[in-house]
């Protein structure tokens, strides 16, 4: 059966003065509100809800707190925990309830509260998505493990630390252009060189922040996309895969396989191959996070996500852009909103509705949500 | 598309010396080696897994680690988290994954480690599943809840202390011939009244207890069946609500709404009611809430649970076995995995396998788990 997104929507990500039902039913409200012909709350049929989860003391059996105020309470809904993949993954289970025919319209969603944590208590809570008894424990922490992937590239494949500069600059131009993204502010190369030291190889702007968000989007039956829009987005292909939590265990620190495999198994049931897309939401919780994808995803080969990314090839008017939201990096990472909220931007991206970040004529778009330091991920193709 | 269950295992439930992941491969390995013609580990495409989570502190992205632990490393998989609905939630997902099309073999699984935590660190955890704003920060525990409705109900049906006490007998008796039951202490009327008050009209011998444990039962396309089993469980009909989770915010103490709905769904869905059915596990949290259970599935009017259940109705003999595995109660109640377990229960009852504890001739079975104090709720109609 054919899905279609009809409707998506979130918060601005950032500091959010909400609590996490606010956002919750912000998010939910504006994806109802993009739906062209009009969908009411009460439409909703179940929900699937990523979060880690972070934000106020209510950190079990959210799911149907969020959706009684988000005005669909009694539905069945359930919170979906897969780390910083969490979102990815409550779309998956989106598509497959619609697709099963258990449900006409499924809502997927995503929320996340981090800034009212202390520093500990959010460096706990990012840690526990990790290995705990080989890699928390002994106090590496995300930083770390991504600054070990990028020394490890930088020695097998000649990776700069400029390389990486360049996926910082181009993500927080993309950001200045997106009025829902934390940090809207363009940084150059040499802002890059001269922020702090964070994990040898990476500095302050290679890493995205904590964040504050939720996003939202509503799944239906294609068969009754044309009830709710004449510009549905259609749910192409999709992949999932999981890989050994602790990076140790790994054959290898320079690609991620869960990407590999989620992306094989998306473009497959897409029929479409990474030469069709014409744009991508990847997971850049670091900069060398975005040059493994670029890799892993297929736009470049192994290796070689660092010149292609220089070259411009990711910019808005290269051969595919990547993270025109601005990705985690610029737009912000509210651990389980964000493989949602990269579905709202390529619904939108899709529909031309982006402004001034806008790339034209795109009609195949891809979403990568990557969770730990790899050890779950969803790939999701969208298309028009 | 039809699904069955062509394989369910399960660990003792108690206090385990193992780990969770262990705890896990166990239960994992038990279902896989129930599977009458056999099934490696590797056939298993896609999994789910209900968890709280206690245990270790590996709290976040467990997932991937479970399945890593159990043969299955790299397939999706995803943890689903809704309070102590986790496990029914998740065998949900797995079930809409095969009718989607989109795996033909699918894991439903939970898991749970409870007693390696502090008292506590316990309350927290299971105060968390409950509402945290208006209930457990105003000190509000679940015994507490559940003695309200117990309170309420008595004074709106005339329930008495031993109808309670009728249920824990019953429970505990069915425990008793469960090798894998936490408790296997027969009590009597007179042990329940001279328990210790836990929170007024509950005492000790009402409640349920802090339990490690897993689950997981194999759920596959129907077409597929008769490669694993000659004697597959078929998912007749599911249903699933939640409701507002504070339970201030609900029009009644005495019934759960989410039950009513997601029963009145899943008996739709099987084109069954109450009436056919064989035998059912309950989510018996509290003595008062198998009243409840037994009233809103229908299996007797509303208020009438006391008598009904003191009439022996509800005994191995009786006109609805109910908790025939000990039930929460004293089979334990292993958060996460409970509503897995009791898929494993009546995947052994529909099979015959039971042993001293087996209900001749049982063609139609339920599973009713339910999370929080109501606020989320799943249903299965099982049958052969």
């Amino acid at each position: 059966m054919q899905v279609a997104v009809v409707g998506a929507g979130q918060t601005a990500f950032g500091t959010s003065p909400r609590s996490l039902k606010g956002m919750f039913a912000e998010a939910a409200r504006a994806a109802l509100a993009s739906v062209d012909k009009g969908m009411p709350a009460g439409r909703v049929q179940e929900a699937w809800i990523g979060s880690v989860s972070f934000g106020g003391a209510q950190l079990g059996n959210l799911a149907g707190l969020m959706c009684e105020h988000a005005g669909m309470a009694g539905i069945p809904a359930q919170r979906v925990e897969n780390a910083c993949a969490s979102g990815g993954y409550a779309f998956r289970d989106a598509v497959l309830a619609v697709r099963s025919g258990q449900v006409d319209i499924a809502l997927a969603a995503g929320v996340e509260r981090m800034n009212d944590w202390s520093p500990e208590r959010q460096r706990y809570w990012l840690g526990v998505s990790g290995d705990t008894e080989w890699e928390r424990l002994a106090g590496l922490t995300f930083s770390g493990v991504y600054g070990l992937m990028a020394a490890r590239h930088m020695k097998d494949f000649g990776t700069t630390k400029e390389h990486l500069a360049h996926v910082a600059v181009k993500n927080h131009a993309n950001g200045s252009r997106n009025p829902k993204a934390q940090f809207r502010k363009a940084f150059t190369l040499e802002d890059c060189a001269r922020s702090p030291a964070i994990a040898d190889p990476l500095r302050l702007l290679d890493c995205c922040s904590t964040t504050d968000g939720a996003a939202a989007a509503l799944v239906v039956r294609g068969d009754l996309a044309k009830e709710f829009t004449d510009t549905p987005v259609w749910v192409k292909g999709m992949g999932a895969a999981n890989d050994l939590l602790a990076i140790h265990d790994r054959p290898s620190l320079t690609e991620l396989r869960a990407t590999q495999a989620a992306a094989a198994q998306a473009f497959a049931q897409a029929g479409l191959t990474a030469a069709d897309v014409d744009l991508a939401e990847v997971h850049d919780c670091f900069t060398i996070a975005e040059l493994l994808a670029v890799e892993d995803l297929g736009f470049c080969d192994k290796g070689q996500g660092g010149p292609f990314t220089a070259s411009g090839a990711t910019q808005r008017e290269g051969r595919v852009p990547v993270n025109l939201s601005g990705g985690l990096k610029a737009k912000g990472h509210p651990l389980g909103a964000t493989g949602v909220g990269q579905v709202c931007e390529l619904f939108d991206q899709l529909r031309g509705a982006t402004g001034p970040r806008q790339r034209a004529d795109a009609e195949v778009a891809l979403a990568h949500n990557v969770g730990g330091s790899g050890a779950s991920c969803t790939v999701h193709i969208l298309g028009v």
